[in-house]
């Protein structure tokens, strides 16, 4: 989408590492404006699919799936990295291991919130890696719901996440895809 | 709001230590369409205040602030509870206590995001002891910026975070207010 690769271009800043920070309008302020945009992009994108209910992981997914579940008028479960005092019951468990923080954990959900009726979008802010997406579709998976897809608001399309999610058939719809970083500047694929 | 009351009712569980257990709608699972109508009520309990930003902490608070910027047309801010490696620049910290996780930790905003122009919300899923509202207030004065209020989804009227924070002059306003438990149910203040 035009509107989100203007804004990675124009308040996206590279830290070491390949690091992208979106933190101006994604993943610390943002700006629900723009994510509502997004919100009506992913609408089209699986408009037909009839989804029943948005899955993401605490803490920044979970702006993205909320401005989404606003659009798309769906429930959004939110995985937990932690055990916490107000879960209770029976729950599902994916290990995971996160690059930002470079920590292992375990992601949980309440099973009684994810059921075989349920059709689950994944929705997350980044994907690099794949590991968190990978983690929140084997919690569909445990739960016997139907995964209808992953999206995402960045791809960084030079890390193997993408690739590895779709040739598991999973469907991956980005809103930007990185290709790559050259010189310094951040070129997007067509 | 009598709708959110009705939620808590109807969906809220009593667990031990007088924890109200929410997570079918407001903070594991969240329904967004409820979120949409609580921001409906805050725009007009804050009309006239010429909000510029709304602040929230991570995780759940995220949903909230999210749907309430949805409706009125405003950027959020979520403080962050650890340093990652997606944050960069001068930083804005505040000591706190999450009594649900039973850890002390540092709120930590970038200063970039909260200028003295900015006229802020602070917005939060809980209200108990008011440990996470005050450290969100200080980050905002640490900023300079102006604190127009603090609004909450529940608050537990039966422990000293909403008093505390009404007698430093704060305007408080929470959708919910439980009164107090008595034999297991939960009663609302009028």
């Amino acid at each position: 989408m035009k509107l989100l690769e203007q804004r990675i271009l124009s308040e996206g800043e590279l830290l070491s590492g390949n690091v992208i920070k979106v933190g101006g309008f994604l993943n610390h302020q943002i700006d629900v404006g723009l994510l509502l945009e997004m919100g009506r992009e992913v609408k089209r994108l699986f408009a037909g699919e009839k989804i029943t209910k948005l899955l993401t992981v605490e803490a920044s997914g979970i702006a993205v799936a909320t401005a989404y579940g606003a659009v798309m008028g769906l429930p959004v479960l939110f995985a937990k990295k932690h055990g916490t005092s107000n879960l209770s019951g029976q729950m599902l468990y994916a290990p995971t291991h996160s690059y930002t923080h470079n920590v292992d954990y375990n992601m949980v959900v309440e099973r009684r919130y994810l059921s075989p009726c349920d059709r689950v979008l994944v929705v997350d802010d980044f994907l690099a890696n794949g590991q968190a997406l990978c983690s929140l579709c084997s919690l569909v998976e445990q739960a016997g719901a139907t995964l209808v897809g992953c999206t995402v608001a960045i791809e960084k399309g030079f890390q193997s996440g993408g690739r590895m999610l779709r040739e598991r058939g999973v469907r991956v719809e980005s809103i930007a895809v990185i290709d790559r970083i050259e010189d310094g500047k951040i070129i997007f694929r067509d």
